[in-house]
């Protein structure tokens, strides 16, 4: 199934796990007896917990019922409890253990620009904390907003603003409400022939609103462009009124203020449309495997595939590790990639590193890209191993999450972090990461790495670590992502390529930035939120 | 010559004129005809003005002595008159008119980052308004500061900084002071077999720094990328002390402060360094002319190509009048392309648009990205013209702002004035921009335009402007440049694709980037220069 033929995904996440509840599963069997092996099994049972009490005064309520109509404002359990928090794995954890202390006093609708304003006006007005809401698939904790001081909290959950505003086929550029879920958007597109082609791993539920508020990076993003780059103009609702940019493909008319909104969190305004670059939809796709005898000699293939202009519109790298893992865990999502491969290889051992690279685009241009990116890899010593890991990749790479609640599930406890660094240092930061996390978690605990995007000067570097949960968990991982983070901070890296900043990363954040840099984004925040009611504690150091 | 065998230069430019004093000369004779034709000779002297006392207290200049050494604060007459303004065609009327009332009191030469923050602190301290000087290329007013309210006005000159502070082949990125001119820049990167590939016109004069803060475009970015495409990295000196950005090829820690810098105009900080992605230096160039019917069908041939994925690494198409004017005037710098157009056309009647189509890279990726935009070109009804007239666009690529001076001598005001749009819009803005110079200027005004600089979802219009001086020139010239500015407000395009902000486009700003915007730059303006000491009056609204 080609991305774009994603069918429309109506349904909310589940409230304790990624995906509709119906996805809802239970590890593979085949799976199962792996995982005991590794980790030994420890049922985990989800406890429901309680809803704190509304904090919102019923005056309130009520002239916020005015602002955007009745039926738009929510405060039935239900709803609050789909609106807290996001889906890291500490988010779950705490969702598991019936921890609902961050819920919404109250879940506002509205349904275009002018009613977003009336909202933050209102907000303003009565001093209520604010959380734009998308698709709820933060992993930073972006919507872990601090509530103290305010006289409530309030989740703006833009589910309405689903709208394709405008398409200009003649510049190929499309205007997208922020609501619009990864897929709803590619099928509004694909009725005109068009393709967005940003795919992140939460594409089945994050929203353009999102992707534009966490400058997103998608698994296509080497073909396509990060979403940054996708994006033409910006329409923003700010407690100081609207601002609107984006008024050529490019100028030299001062600093871009647009590249200030992409990467705000919410924390600036509330992005009301993004006018997008579009592409035509490929004709052909075509995703295949290739193995290496080391990560390093991948990722140096990587390099110079970048470097020669040669970027295919996927390409990703596992490590040892990973590539092991896919092979022994046949039933896992995704897993299937590396055992096609162990097979296609002609009964070659299993190791080295599985790389998957794909080409989308018009037959003739993909033909031509995939024979130079061939010559290319088979001079650099891969081995081409057919497009059977890549079918299984293209399966799999929207299953992770899924996997890591049926993980969570039996008291495995699985997370993924990610960096970016330049090549020189790709090397170095690769081991420093890896060595404060299993040096943090101790024995037991599995930590992979693959290269998830590739640029000309440098690449980011995706880790995912499993480890027994044991009966606090919560704290250790905690620890183990400090150290981790420090580590990135040490190596000069960054502290996030492509999960955004949250309040999970913000303690990092000056680190990276420089106190002049945090002052930067505080002057810029006191100015469009001057009594900061615009998810308060996110972002800003 | 390619562009990357320039010369290293040295020279200053001429006060009253682009270019080194060198190479100043009088209209070439074979021009000198058909200029007498349409706009009549009218030999205009150079007035050799005073300088104004220097404003500035003697302690004060004692003072700054003492921060950077008494050989870099320079106060003689030869060294102010030279960092009198830019080289706009209103800063040449005016330095032709003896006009110096803009001259600094000052100028000083600090030689590194640490005497940059110190001279920042000294001016902070004393109140003296400080106006950075890269290759003193700015056609967009960008050196000429407010001077009311402060204790002096000191022009901080960069050229001593210009270091190739480091190279990282394997990132392939290179670490560039600010003072190195292009060619400078380019020459210490070639003896490493490296290129920026970045060539604005006024690469022969412009700085690292400068391209960094205007935001610059090349003739060459369709290839290499737009500057703020180049910059992986900057090191700036602020009032406030110092940022440093750029931790990852990419990331998603916020919002990507750089892009504030970029495009800054000295008005936020100094940039003290700049980190640059590079490239190997191409071994093969190819430039040829194309000839196409109209212009609507070049630029649509150009549309094609960028939403193509094949976008060469120069392209760019005159309109009708400017393709007549190249080949009726022989002798003109870069004229020559029409003329060698006509012949190789095969004795075909002038007439049509004369497009350039430059390739640069490894001989095979030449040759397969030719190959592919060739045929394109020839289906969409494109007539090739060899390389005849890309040899003579190569020749005479830096030369313009030479002519402009040569025709100023003769009595004929020669300015051009940029903007950019989407594709949509594009033959709109050309009808808007072309009636508005037109009418304001009346007859005998000739309008010449090209597409400079493509992009997948809009192109960038060049116009040239030349019409007789008479007496008084200034104010004619500017009453036309605000009915162009105007009328590119109303078509909804940008002030400026890459000249930049300056003062003179500063009155438009807000209408592009609203209130709101405005109040941005200025909230970010007042955290890093709370004083207002950098560049008083440009850019920030």
């Amino acid at each position: 199934m080609s991305p774009t033929e994603i069918p429309f995904v109506q349904s909310e996440m589940h409230p304790t796990r990624w995906g509709a509840p119906s996805s809802a599963a239970p590890l593979p069997e085949a799976a199962r007896g792996l995982v005991e092996l590794a980790f030994g099994l420890d049922e985990q049972p989800t406890r429901t917990g309680a809803l704190p009490r509304p904090g919102l005064a019923a005056d309130l309520v009520a002239s916020l019922r005015a602002v955007v109509g009745a039926r738009h404002v929510l405060d039935d359990d239900e709803t609050r409890r789909l609106r807290t928090r996001g889906k890291s794995t500490p988010d779950l954890l705490r969702a598991r253990a019936g921890d609902l202390s961050d819920a919404p006093d109250v879940v506002v609708r509205p349904g275009d620009h002018e009613e977003v304003a009336a909202v933050l006006a209102w907000a303003v007005e009565h001093h209520v904390a604010v959380v734009p809401f998308g698709g709820g698939t933060s992993v930073a904790g972006g919507l872990v907003a601090r509530r103290e001081g305010f006289a409530g909290l309030v989740s703006l959950d833009l589910v309405r603003m689903k709208r394709l505003l405008d398409v200009d086929p003649v510049s190929m550029t499309a205007v997208l409400e922020p609501g619009l879920r990864g897929p709803e958007a590619e099928a509004l597109l694909a009725a005109k022939g068009l393709t967005l082609g940003h795919y992140p791993q939460s594409f089945e539920y994050a929203t353009i609103g999102g992707f534009a508020a966490t400058r997103s990076s998608g698994q296509s993003s080497a073909g396509y462009g990060r979403f940054d780059a996708l994006v033409v103009g910006l329409r923003v609702a700010t407690p100081r009124g609207e601002i609107a940019l984006g008024s050529a493909p490019a100028n030299a008319a001062g600093p871009d203020l647009r590249q200030l909104f992409l990467g705000s969190e919410g924390a600036f305004g509330v992005i009301t449309a993004v006018t997008v670059r579009v592409r035509r939809r490929p004709a052909r796709t075509t995703y295949e495997g290739w193995r290496w005898p080391s990560f390093d000699a991948g990722a140096e293939a990587m390099r110079t595939l970048a470097q020669a202009g040669l970027l295919p519109t996927v390409l990703r790298l596992s490590d040892e590790d990973e590539t092991a893992i896919n092979l022994a865990h046949p039933d896992e999502v995704g897993g299937a990639a590396g055992r096609e491969a162990g097979a296609e290889a002609g009964g070659a051992p299993p190791g080295g590193c599985l790389m998957i690279v794909g080409h989308e685009g018009e037959p003739d241009v993909v033909a031509a890209r995939r024979a130079a990116v061939t010559g290319v890899l088979e001079g650099l010593g891969g081995t081409a191993l057919g497009e059977g890991p890549g079918a299984a990749w293209v399966r799999g790479r929207f299953g992770a999450p899924y996997l890591r609640d049926s993980m969570l599930d039996v008291g495995v406890l699985v997370e993924t972090l990610e960096t970016a660094t330049f090549w020189s240092n790709r090397a170095a930061l690769y081991a420093a990461v890896k060595e404060a996390l299993t040096t943090s978690l101790g024995d037991g605990a599995i930590v992979l790495c693959h290269v998830s995007h590739v640029y000309e000067t440098g690449c980011s570097l995706y880790f995912t670590v499993a480890t027994r949960a044991g009966t606090d968990p919560l704290p250790r991982w905690l620890a183990a992502k400090a150290a981790a983070s420090d580590a990135m901070m040490a190596a000069g890296a960054t502290i996030t390529h492509h999960h955004a900043v949250g309040t999970d990363h913000r303690p990092w954040l000056t680190r990276e930035i420089g106190e002049l840099g945090a002052s930067v984004l505080r002057a810029v925040k006191t100015d469009l939120d001057p009594t900061g009611i615009l998810n308060p504690g996110v972002l800003v150091p």
